[in-house]
């Protein structure tokens, strides 16, 4: 038998999560079955969408977490011991059974995918490698056709996504605005991503429009956006015609409890000629492929880096994801699970 | 000479416009010069982007109107006297140069489009085979990419650009959904324009969400959206996944004064992975020539009719312009002018 801690979801957030959400329990894994594999889990992700698991009602990026039982979420580990033909022990996995230590499961059943690290550290492959590296990507190359020498807007900039819109915007020639809260933030946005301003939002509250005009006089041609409110309406604010934005997030509005923001310049869409699309990671998972070609060679060659914040042990999840919502972490947030 | 009276700009609205904001003044028109042509118009169109270039600040639709200067519009004529060498009496002339009985305009200066009817009415190159025809087929055909089964929300539905709209949505093989205000014009919707089902906004002010539900049980796939704020938030609501929104205008908004209508669900802009495109139809003029070949084939063949509010006389065009907010015109408003 071999021991791992899981994390439990216990009760329901009333807006921002709080350490009593989560409970650690200790459980004892079997020898893997046939057919199955025992893995370890080396990195787990944490990332926003959880929270929208959490709410019991409504539709929700995903299926809804259940009172009781374990958190989940994506994992990169490795195989312990394999009962399963298309796996050996020492091969790494990736899967979407976070928030614990070890596992069994059947690849059969559950789906788990080897990873070829190509010389990548593994936790790069929960970030810049990852599906919130895969989110910038997507957003940026995939919708809004990004162009060289065009002005590149991207909010919450040293976070998950945004550390890595940023770089990938510099890489192809853009003027880069990143948007962060905070002077260390914005300061590692202009000395570890090459952003050429770095907007800090909490200096600015109720006048970002101004700010970002200032960073960027002649408008922006594209947005990256998950912050939503404030940001969203500023962002429009100062946009060019034919603007292009991708919406991957609303952070700001998650964990609103009383109304959102009210947005009042959806006018300008019109006037503008803008065009806005959301869109959630999930539906570009045929692009994956394509993704870590591009993005693992760029790492490879040094043109983009992996920001990551680290936790350590499991015990360490759950401020983790708490400070998602606080706005604490720098890049991507992961939790050391070996 | 001949005599020809024309409609000033005499004072700049606050909110909606008002009678004492136009002022008509009879002017004396030489014989054309050389080069020039002399163009009786025989329709003119009112359209609420004039609303837009009434105001003094700011960036609007295009450029402002001037005080104790002539209006100016989209204007159907014909040639009664010719010094141009392209042009022959009987000419039939499209110009921006409505607001007017008559005027004489040299082409290679000023803008005139010889007109061929094809068997329309000349009036209905203000409407269905005109700019808000157009409006609608580019926000239909090429902005959302609509297909054959899909369900299709029309706001404005009974308005110029909705009433060309629901005919080609219904061409295509849509189920559509079109709102307007009041009984008369629901009716009208189901009646003339073979909605499959009409909304009456005005009886469902405050509860529009409900009412699209109602209408639409299983959501809607494409939404072209010309109304803005309760309406715009209550067709986000019933979208389906991944449905395509076409944003032309945002009348509701146009007069207000004071704080715009604050739209509250635009997460659900990335939770449901929406496009929206904003447009002015004056960025598509180079689809005019396909749209004509279509729409004149569409009208001919009887798959497509011209919805219009006429007015008589120049003497009409303030009350035609102002009936575009007061949402008292069915179709599209023309003014007669001969």
């Amino acid at each position: 038998m071999t021991a791992s801690r899981v994390v439990l979801f216990a009760k329901r957030p009333t807006g921002a999560p709080t350490a009593d959400c989560f409970e650690m329990r200790e459980v004892e894994l079997p020898p893997p079955a046939k057919g199955e594999v025992q893995v370890r889990n080396l990195w787990m992700s944490v990332d926003p969408y959880m929270r929208g698991r959490m709410f019991d009602l409504g539709p929700s990026y995903a299926s809804a977490f259940k009172l009781g039982e374990p958190l989940s979420g994506r994992a990169v580990g490795q195989v312990v011991a394999s009962k399963s033909a298309g796996f050996q022990e020492g091969d790494f996995v990736f899967s979407d059974l976070g928030w614990r230590e070890a596992f069994n499961a059947d690849p059969e059943v559950h789906p788990l995918r080897k990873l070829n690290l190509r010389g990548l550290p593994p936790e790069a492959f929960l970030g810049v490698a990852g599906i919130t590296g895969l989110t910038a990507w997507v957003g940026l190359l995939k919708l809004t056709g990004l162009r060289a020498g065009e002005t590149v807007l991207v909010t919450a900039a040293a976070g998950a996504v945004g550390s890595v819109a940023c770089q990938i915007a510099k890489l192809k020639g853009c003027k880069v605005i990143g948007s962060a809260g905070g002077p260390t933030k914005t300061q590692a946005l202009l000395e570890q991503l090459g952003v050429d301003a770095a907007v800090d939002y909490q200096a600015h509250s109720g006048r970002l429009t101004e700010a970002f005009q200032h960073a960027a006089p002649d408008g922006i041609d594209v947005c990256l956006e998950n912050v939503g409110g404030e940001h969203l309406e500023a962002a429009i604010n100062v946009a060019r015609r034919y603007a292009r934005f991708a919406l991957c997030g609303m952070i700001s509005q998650y964990n609103r409890i009383s109304e959102p923001y009210p947005v009042r310049n959806l006018i300008m869409i019109c006037g503008k000629e803008l065009r806005i699309d959301g869109y959630l990671v999930g539906s570009y998972e045929d692009c994956l492929d394509e993704f870590l070609d591009e993005v693992c060679q760029w790492y490879n060659n040094g043109s983009i880096r992996s920001v990551e914040t680290k936790f350590l042990g499991l015990e360490e999840a759950p401020a983790a994801f708490m400070g998602l919502f606080s706005g604490e972490n720098l890049g991507k947030a992961v939790v050391g699970l070996a």
